[in-house]
């Protein structure tokens, strides 16, 4: 029999075993016996987590700097290379009856069974992010898995992003293994985008408003026209181009962006209905709306907005102004998108926000499309909370 | 100019205006100066709702008895034939954007700004629900708008829902105009079924998880089984095996249902692919558990089983039982459909109760698709506590 390696024990205080007894994968700090010895376990060591009595709840990482201090990855070990080889071939499976090309989220954390662990994935390009400091300490075994599973080309690490902050976790962005020429291609049903995994935003690209880019695109079957705010790669633009819109008007502030979105409403032969401009979304919108402008599909993806607690009333205030500028934009009988991926922002209150500023614009609507991230996010059925991305479309009167 | 007939005022309580003029449809009981000739209007009556200094907030129906007791139809009246032609056009248009063929919900109440009022449309057959006492003493300028607007060959008027119990109203079932030849055929896709508007459920069809069934179906596309159970005129059944499952298990406790599904499969050509069994979900799921049955998708769109908030606690633990009883039944690395139309109970109390009985059938799972109803059902912004449909399929270990 091969050898276990010993891993440390982490021990919940009395009575707080319920929880995760019941399968969530998280314990919170103030539930752990923080004990000197606990407390001075490095961030992200893999542990076993235990009831006061010894009893073995799960294995998972901890990081006693962390407000949630252990995250559960198996009700029992070991975490290593074939393990997580194991993990990523489910998720696989999914994506491969979900998908025809493999252009997906590969791994959603905590709903694949990885907590702190996002990759997405571009063909052969495989990108990573690494939230938590479970997660980062466990990138040498999951690169490894990954060339096992996927055999890429390329691994990328996007260990940029703000969630490492409260992990305690230094940024980088580096190719761990393979070689990568951005921008890559991303296959979304029948159109082609480019992709910037290395110095685009998050990992490059949105994988999660697939489903919604195709509803809005879908409204444009019979021609018509829309204005796509926020509109990065061009995702509802050039979907909607391709669905029948007459004409697109693109607009960003970041020229990087534009100019893939560009490149590939020429690669799909869509340039002809598309105009980009580099610009602010909400001077953009002020500016088209004293000039009369209107659209049958006004499709606004912002950035979160509410980035932390303290900035959900301003935050909240945005998205309501947004629909508001927006909804002044939309033709009679036209459509207008939202969406929020503001984790700190829950639907019904971003729905209230959407309500305010459409009838502030002075436009009756109603909501025809309520939508979270698409099937490659799955949700962890015991976190619905973590279900960050709230879509929505409104007919307007 | 045409002499507008006098209606009678109804005035909100001091300082009850704010939401009613904020755009909210209604105004409660409560809410509403019940003097003795408010209190003595008929259920029913079209009015001008005032506040208390004579300012009018919007021309509605009132119902002394409910409540709701106040609908707001339009910000100004009158509220007539011409009116209500104005509001089904409207809604028609938004139809024919969203469907090529005409079968779908034409009218969704409050959403499309004729509360109380529901018309489901099976091409030339218009099947109304008057759900409040005013939509009630409307259906003489509704049918003739409807019969205005869309020419249909027979109105059915479907009064025998639970909904007219709050209001007072009798129930009864009775064609207003023309005839029909039951069962009418419903278009869906590339699908056709057969629907009872007269002695099916509720108005024969249920609209409502078109995009649903579409998904679920789209999770068969490399074959695979799939068990319908509370399969009603078989759309999640049909759909799964026209989008590729090799065998459909239907099952309903109705035999009129059941006939009606299994004719839909011949008209489809998907006969041989479907098997239908009369019976009740829970006994049959228990007897497929022990048999040791797996299937790669369960479907499981349910009757309400919270009909009203006492019966919230045994309905919740309903929707947890059918959740362990179906996942048994799924494969590993299958999926479960899972609905509520209850609208007493909210998405993340029933989320809740999945999850539990999943994990009561120790299975691990993950939510991939979290949905209300179809575009043809919308939500009126202000009431987002009307979007009584929760979907959601989770892909299980």
């Amino acid at each position: 029999m091969p050898q276990i390696p010993k891993i440390p024990s982490v021990f919940l205080n009395p009575g707080r075993d319920k929880r995760v007894a019941g399968g969530h994968p998280w314990a919170y700090s103030n539930e752990i016996r923080m004990d000197s010895e606990t407390k001075s376990l490095e961030p992200g060591t893999v542990a076993t987590l235990r009831r006061v009595d010894g009893k073995p709840l799960g294995v998972g990482t901890f990081n006693p700097h962390s407000l949630i201090a252990f995250r559960i990855f198996s009700r029992q070990g070991p975490i290593d290379r074939a393990f997580i080889a194991g993990r990523l071939k489910r998720a696989l499976d999914l994506r491969r009856r979900l998908f025809e090309a493999p252009h997906y989220r590969l791994v959603h954390g905590e709903a694949d069974g990885l907590p702190g662990l996002v990759v997405d994935r571009f063909g052969g390009v495989a990108v990573v992010q690494a939230r938590t400091a479970g997660a980062e300490a466990l990138l040498g075994p999951v690169i490894e898995a990954l060339i096992e599973v996927i055999a890429p080309d390329a691994v990328v690490l996007r260990n940029d992003g703000a969630w490492r902050q409260a992990e305690g976790l230094e940024t980088y962005v580096r190719v761990a293994f393979g070689e990568i020429q951005a921008p890559v291609p991303v296959i979304e049903g029948n159109l082609r985008f480019l992709a910037d995994p290395v110095a685009g935003q998050k990992t490059g690209w949105f994988f999660d408003q697939r489903p919604n880019r195709a509803f809005a695109a879908g409204l444009c079957r019979g021609g018509g026209s829309m204005l796509d705010v926020f509109c990065h790669g061009g995702g509802f633009a050039l979907n909607a181009a391709a669905a029948g819109a007459e004409h697109v008007l693109a607009i960003d502030r970041s020229g990087a962006a534009l100019e893939l979105a560009r490149r590939a409403a020429e690669l799909n032969g869509l340039i002809e209905r598309c105009t980009f401009a580099e610009g602010d979304a909400f001077a953009e919108m002020e500016r088209l709306g004293t000039e009369g402008a209107k659209f049958s599909v006004v499709a606004c993806d912002p950035p979160a907005f509410v980035k932390s607690r303290s900035a959900l009333k301003s935050g909240l205030k945005g998205y309501r102004k947004l629909a508001r500028l927006a909804a002044r934009l939309v033709e009679p009988g036209g459509f207008l998108f939202l969406a929020s991926c503001s984790l700190n922002v829950d639907r019904e209150s971003f729905a209230a926000e959407a309500a305010r500023g459409i009838a502030g614009a002075g436009r009756g609507a109603r909501v025809i499309y309520t939508a979270g991230a698409g099937p490659d996010h799955p949700v962890h059925p015991q976190l619905p909370e973590s279900a960050y991305l709230k879509a929505m479309v409104l007919h307007l009167d």
